[in-house]
């Protein structure tokens, strides 16, 4: 691999040859000096001054970079060697200390001496952002990938995160991005925001980082209501009458966003939701069901692909295909099709009921012919459900789910069969 | 290993076969559930019932657990080596993923998922407290210790730690815990505490974490002066006259104290000191000068050991001794002999002043005759300075402490040689 | 006066005779309860209960209320006259104390009891709202504003007040209250608040009242500058430079709004300017000058009533003729015209500036024509330019400010008189 | 009163002829700037100044200024006739402000500009306890005093104040002042203050000013028990059993202390203590019975005023003697003899049970030889035993309580009439 690191090295250093505050080395010299003794000193300084050359590169600099990480900083495989060799031969502090060193790359160090520098976790999120997107073209990424998702994985241990209710007394910077990274029904205007916050009925929920107080993790909207509702043009009426949070027997979790696409695959989603129902039970004793109102995002391309899509129109045909999509539909590694299913089956919660009018929106309407789902969060059952789901490949349904689903099996098993020979 | 494995296992599961909540598992089954995806779901309660149960246990049960971590849930050599190998091969996300868990010991994981449970770090860093203990008896859990101290100085990185100013109005729960760990100087009582905290020419700060907010991790003490004092007995004097603080030239930083042992290794000091003099030159520009007022704690000693110790009561020549031990006093590695020394210098200050006088008491004066040093902190030249001590083991000094230490090195020298020869 | 009252009475007593719960005693019933020494241990239930009665009433029957306050619960002239001739005799605590409960008239006791309700405050200053709406038909109630005015006096004081910075980190129900209260340039949307709160060069400041946290009693923007601005367009432009606080030597305040109508005649305006001049000089020592922008309301209505209207659309003519209102045009009690200008001449401010073509939106064409003002605030001649405002009845001025104002004298004398002769 | 005026003036005038900051006008003449027009602008440094001259004066001085703002500062009588007599002849707005400034002597108008200054609230309520000390030697100073008063009736009203629970986690400044202010039962040391606050069956609240936020104004300890406890050492026995909160039924408020004796007759016990119970009767359910353990302060006098002090170290007989005490010795005005029995009575508690050795301290023994009484709130009954002993003069007791004073009523009888005859 030298002569290409060797090629990366002289373009990199050609193209980052000078520096506003008169340090012109070239960045990996900087990383260097950074893991070096004298790094621990000077420390701070030195990563501000990182983070910020690296802030100013493009894109073409910026994935230099992490080509710099993947082929320079990669660990050493004969030195991994003969430390394994040595541990095994002579287990004790000091043969573990050196294989411990020998087995985790410099770019992980690095990493962690950038984070001493106030503010510099959320800096690190974003480059993690750029990191994934390189990823895609270069898989080999994938690799210096793995060791910033190991950090992250340990800095955003759940321990670690704070739960915060998310109100229309907020401050107006967190909000601004709760309108922004709402993906699931998006939130088209202050006024909007303020019905999902402020009303009595509602509540909102995120998680934070005390180093990112201002950035939310992951959030959760939550819909306190009377009965579960069927769908989410009723949970979000203007219209709608406001109840007293007492009288509410059900709370629906009608969106979960993820906040940070730089903390893909670091996953916040199912201690958030759990967290929230222990809170809320605690809070409102008189609740006593927990569902979400999910989107099947998969639905209509799989009905497309079975030859099905014309059944969409019919409201009960489309509820029962969208219940054996649910709890039929299977990719080859014998999990669900959808991803939003397969989320929460593997949280421990099961399909609850199925709506054929639950999302009228167009995005609705594209993705699923207008069909929602609530998955059901029952806290006693969620690790045998998990159990049933991860070990069995089981999907866990309601009678009612199921037996909607039974109505159209011999359909779906008729038009894959179809599929599998077409 | 196994035959000890088995003894261990069967030892502790005999001891620990029953809990209060019903849950008999023994340990060792309780740490791999947490391990599983069932885990994943189930984590925050078995995580907290696993921290129960070893906090119910007495030291040799405890022993016995991290017995048990050293032992099976070590890293798997062979699968290790297969692991590398296949990565060397062909380099990928794929092989590296792999690598990346045969390296990982299950013990880390482990402690990650403890960490789940809100409270839980500090809990660890007690736990580490013990390993420490235990270590010093069976130095093999020295590789244990390795892992927790891995994982801490990730957690525990200066990005995450907060300063906090302790004051008179801080908590009186944090402020017992001052009282508590206050290792250089003790305080005597809450009014001698209120004596170093209250009056304008006081300072107090520490680093926190945020999920630990009630427990300080380091602390100095600091006294706003007009000049740099002679004497901790100066510093700390009831009468002394209170100046206000635009009238000061000069911060003394008189006691540094580590507060949590389970934290050895994880290095607070030298971030701590540096941010304190950053936010003091701010908020009070008229201070020009930054030094602390420290003990010499290993100077009696070295002068027993030499020979040297009669001239302990004639204080012009204790000062030349101590500059001399300072400066000249190197362990076999080359670096000086007192280890307050070897802290301030890695982290760049210099040997400023040394003061025969310099702390009467009884601790004082059986350590070092009663001397003290004053380092200097001059931000502009810790770099430089720490290079010089790093790479160099040079000891860097000023003028006349370098004079001082000068009039007594042919005694230094010639003790030594006696010593040598003895 | 009592046959009126008791036809009031029976009014009164007739419309509120039933209560939601249960206690259907009549609103005057449950007053005189609340002054008694039942009412000190029942206080705080009904003081809520009367709230929330008035709450419920609709304008005829709180009118009803304040006219019950004016009549029963006035003081007693004779009861009054007889006290002040016992302390006029025999001056002395007991007398002294017997003078003062006569002298106040019960409904002020009432209001202090009201208020022991946790919230009661801002209800009884949205009371005083409707007491002054009322007012303006029924003079006579100006009797029983005078007290809510003594006590909001006492109870709003300078020093109970808490100035806080609004910021875009400011909570969304704090910030609406600053679209809804901005009475000078109408805040458009969100986005035109976050661009008034968010650049570095901007800021602003609102007195608030401890129990009234998430309501602004006034605010003021700031915008910080190089040089005086000439208009408000050049100050809100979107697309102007955004400049570093450091680099700003002038700090203007472009817009001031009362929050609070039934605080009117409560005044903070004048401390909240000069607690921001002082805290901004603080923070920012490059700033050396602080104006206004100012709108002059009154200037098209002067020009119309002294036919000078038509030269309002030639700029150098427009500027001269407001400098000349600003300066010359006089109330019969010998203060300015114009409402804007007093305040600030009263604070102690001078006539700075004045710009022909400083607003150009259509309430400023059509108040002033498109003209402004800057009035300067330098803090070390507030009291001698206030001294002579007040004492003298002049219009402190800058010597540009009094030039622009000479070249129309003769022309603003001249078409008052021809007013005075129409 | 004239010439003692101009003899006082001249008195002021030649002793505070200078000042540091070089205005060395008298006092007078800074209260009558601080009252003009021009007082509203330079207002908050001339209220400074005042302030920092009355803390530098003795008592001699401060006293004077007391008896300056009686004398000189004083309602004028003709004025205040003739303004009564415009507002009976015209009453209306005009007339009635000009007998409200007629009747409101400037000394409070005075006060209230002081206040403008952070922190001047504090310094107010201390200039009154020195005002309380002069009123003793000169009760004229009463008439100043109740002027001090009203203000302070209208700014500490109850819904200004804030109930703050004070634990181990309160702000060590606060703390001391805990200690420094706790009247019933001497907190020893920081120790004995730890086991009042830190285990989880103790309690401690308090009364804040948002303006004072460091000093508490009254605070309430309260012990979680379960059952009423016979003596105060059960209650702080250092080796007692601590419990948990919820399983406790009793709640015992064993010691209330008004803080700030500037504030005397300013009422904030009743308020305190009932805010308490409802806090605690939401926060734990189990919560049956909240009584107080109170000390009888007049007992022992009022033993050896009626010869039955020898009565006193047989138990049974003590109890009696104190229940009977309690129910029937009263003053001329009808109320019970005992200051701390009115206190709870007029709150609208009742007498529940009496303790012969509740105290066994020697002031407990000094006091009341030993006895200790349980007052029992019972929130629904408040009113109504308020009204019987407000109204009636009625000291409602339980049962226990009755029959204990009745078995000794003739022996009462009989010694006061004893008493009568002697």
């Amino acid at each position: 691999m030298s002569i290409l690191a060797d090629l990366l090295m002289t373009l990199f250093e050609r193209r980052y040859a000078t520096d506003r505050n008169g340090d012109d080395r070239p960045l990996p010299e900087l990383f260097h000096e950074l893991l070096t003794s004298r790094g621990e000193v000077s420390g701070v300084q030195l990563a501000r001054k990182i983070l910020d050359r690296y802030a100013s590169l493009d894109d073409a600099g910026r994935r230099e970079v992490f080509e710099y990480l993947l082929v320079e900083m990669d660990i050493d495989v004969p030195a991994v060697q003969s430390a394994l060799k040595a541990y095994a031969a002579a287990p004790g502090r000091g043969t573990y200390r050196q294989l411990g060193r020998a087995v985790e790359p410099g770019r992980q160090e690095l990493a962690r001496r950038l984070n001493q520098v106030p503010g510099a976790t959320g800096e690190l999120v974003r480059m993690r952002e750029d990191l994934l997107r390189f990823s895609r073209e270069n898989p080999m990424l994938g690799v210096v990938d793995l060791d910033f998702r190991h950090l992250f994985s340990s800095w955003f241990n759940r321990g670690f995160l704070v739960l915060r209710q998310i109100s229309w007394s907020s401050p107006a910077n967190i909000l601004e991005k709760i309108i922004a990274y709402e993906s699931v029904h998006a939130i088209q205007s202050w006024d909007d925001l303020r019905s999902r916050l402020q009303p009595a009925d509602r509540r909102c929920f995120a998680f934070f980082h005390p180093v990112m107080p201002d950035e939310p993790l992951i959030f959760v909207e939550v819909a306190l209501t009377r009965g579960v509702p069927d769908s989410i043009q009723d949970v979000l009426a203007e219209s709608r009458e406001i109840i007293e949070p007492t009288q509410a027997n059900t709370a629906v979790f009608y969106s979960i966003s993820n906040c940070q696409s730089g903390l893909a695959g670091v996953s916040f989603g199912n201690s958030l939701i759990k967290q929230v129902v222990a809170d809320l039970s605690r809070e409102l004793p008189g609740l006593a069901t927990f569902v979400t109102l999910s989107p099947i995002p998969g639905l209509v391309k799989w009905l497309t692909d079975n030859d099905l899509v014309d059944d969409i129109h019919d409201s009960g045909r489309l509820a029962a295909l969208a219940a054996g999509y649910l709890l039929h539909a299977k990719s080859d590694d014998g999990r669900p099709l959808d991803p939003v299913a397969r989320f929460h089956l593997n949280n421990g919660a099961i399909v609850h009921r199925v709506h054929a009018r639950g999302d009228l929106s167009e995005k609705g309407m594209s993705q699923s012919g207008g069909a929602m789902v609530n998955y059901l969060y029952d806290l006693g059952r969620l690790e045998d459900n998990h159990e049933s789901y991860a070990n069995l490949r089981q999907v866990v349904a309601s009678r009612e789910a199921r037996d909607l689903a039974k109505s159209v099996r011999t359909i779906i098993e008729h038009s894959e069969e179809h599929a599998a020979n077409g």
